[in-house]
């Protein structure tokens, strides 16, 4: 067998879509234009990169960006404040802080500090009971590229067995709960699991969320199941020459051996072009959805859980 | 193989001798007495015989038991000014209010009223969320009462793999959570669960939480796998005879068949006697757990995650 791609660039492309459609609908029939607030400390270059690009893609669906950059050596105080003054703002529907941010800052705390309503990316306590008992919720945007990629591939997941191997808050139990509010029979495993690849070899769904390159190999995997692959890992790519500082030059990998994958799989998500685009969509999708409860509006469809 | 029979109502009483001993300590050293409110609207018979023995083993493990009745056309204002009331006051530190409530009201609801902290039935959505974030709670009663149990049979429960069955936000749900906690590697099984003997067949731990009389039978467990019945069912027992109303006796069973399980298993909880005597024991533990953390306090050892 030779798995379907799963091409996550082109969905999330497909979801960016509907998500304009949705904001173009609420300006034209409301009057309202949702709102992302996101918020960096310091001038980490990955986190700049993010930023802007979370920013960019705001603003092609047709949504106000609100930048907010603070120094890395910003008071929590000031921080707070600022939180405080979007949680409050009408105008601003989702509100992110991009992570990590320096240590004299916590992250928990932080979160803690968005309202919940306004909370797109998923991680306020309160979002994560929500999820758990199964009530509506703003769900963390990677496990909902995740859902979303599962559900468009193989429409019903009901009474499939899936394996989510990592119990990361951020992804692995996030993934868990929503397929097992899909129905499927959810198995989680993780560092101390015994026989991952026989675990493994039960699923019809794996989803790979463990952040080791290319550890799930084909022959962990059922003939014809569909794998998902959420790592994103950098590896020494020797075949590909040098840098112009001398260094070997690198590429990125998930936590599955695509190769060896792909020949065993029904269907795969590469890496990258897989689960990674989700997430920026995803969050966009949650911005919508949290404008339309902000404003008593009906949901749009297919872009929540 | 013949299963040991794990003895919760004699484990039940061992935690409460240790609460007991905690609140003696509480009392001597600092001059606090831990305080348990029990809040019951109506009058349905089976939640008086549930508030009197809570009350009952409050007081003997020598905490302070608050009942408080209420007609059972209670208007909402009324009980909720009522939980703001014991939110308030310092002498409480946990509060319950007994389901089911009248129709009339919300049990959601309801617990979104008590104060997280001195949530000991472990139903908020704050506390749901902690526990799905593997943050300091409170755990509803009984999956704390399942993984004491297991706890004291098993000591580590790392690497075992332990299936669940049932998804209920009660109890299959957090007790997937506390087992994921202690490195189980946990499948969530359900009604849509495929081959759900196969899948129960392949666990070291079983859970059932199901409500379906002795539905898990001895040939779906692994030889040696210890079995923990929440289940609690009534069934028809004719062979009992009949009541003086001229209706047929009934007793008690379980999720599981007894007999042919215990055949199999290497150890199991019988019902009644198993699970069952130790949510009320786990209420307490999540007093006097309460206490200490409101009060600034170490926690007791033993009687938490
Ligand atoms: N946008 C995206 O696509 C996106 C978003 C987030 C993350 N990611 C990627 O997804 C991966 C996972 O991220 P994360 O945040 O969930 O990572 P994490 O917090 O480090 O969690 C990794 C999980 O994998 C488990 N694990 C580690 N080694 C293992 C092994 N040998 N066998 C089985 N399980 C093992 C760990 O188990 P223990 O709990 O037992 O230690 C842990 O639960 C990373 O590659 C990350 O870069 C991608
Ligand atoms: N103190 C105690 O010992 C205590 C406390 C609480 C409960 N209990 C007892 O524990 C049992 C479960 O309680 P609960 O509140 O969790 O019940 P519940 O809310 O009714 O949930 C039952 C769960 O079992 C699943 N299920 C139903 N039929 C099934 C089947 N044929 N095969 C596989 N799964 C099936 C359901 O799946 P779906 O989600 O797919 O419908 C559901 O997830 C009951 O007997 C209850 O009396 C005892």
């Amino acid at each position: 067998m030779t798995a379907t791609v799963i091409d996550g660039k082109a969905f999330a492309a497909k979801v960016r879509g509907q998500v304009a459609e949705h904001v173009a609908r609420l300006k034209e029939e409301h009057g309202i234009t949702p709102g992302l607030a996101v918020v960096l400390v310091g001038e980490d270059p990955a986190s700049q990169v993010y930023v802007r690009s979370k920013g960019k893609m705001t603003v092609e669906c047709g949504m106000n960006s609100y930048e907010h950059k603070l120094p890395i050596d910003v008071s929590q105080e000031e921080l707070y404040a600022l939180l405080a003054k979007l949680n409050a703002d009408p105008a601003v529907h989702g509100i992110l802080c991009q992570f990590p941010v320096p240590a004299h800052l916590s992250e928990t705390d932080i979160v803690a500090q968005i309202d919940p309503a306004k909370d797109v990316d998923g991680l306020h306590v309160i979002n994560a009971g929500l999820l758990a008992s199964g009530q509506k919720t703003l769900v963390s945007c990677t496990p909902l590229g995740c859902l979303m990629l599962l559900r468009d591939h193989l429409g019903s997941l009901s009474g499939k067995s899936a394996v989510i191997v990592g119990r990361s808050n951020l992804v692995g139990k996030p993934v868990a709960q929503l397929l097992l509010q899909d129905s499927c029979t959810v198995t989680i495993a993780h560092s101390r699991t015994k026989d991952l690849a026989d675990v493994v070899r039960g699923a019809d769904i794996v989803v790979a969320a463990v952040g080791r390159p290319e550890m799930v190999t084909g022959d962990w995997i059922k003939p014809g199941a569909t794998v998902i692959d959420v790592g994103i890992n950098r590896i020494d790519a020797p075949e590909k020459g040098l840098k112009e500082d001398g260094s070997v030059k690198t590429r990125l990998v998930g936590d599955c051996d695509y190769a060896s994958c792909a020949e065993v799989a029904g269907a795969i998500t590469p890496v990258p072009g897989g689960v990674g685009p989700m997430t920026i969509a995803c969050l966009l999708a949650n911005t919508v959805t949290a404008c339309c409860r902000a404003n008593g509006l009906a949901e749009p469809e297919g872009l929540t859980v």
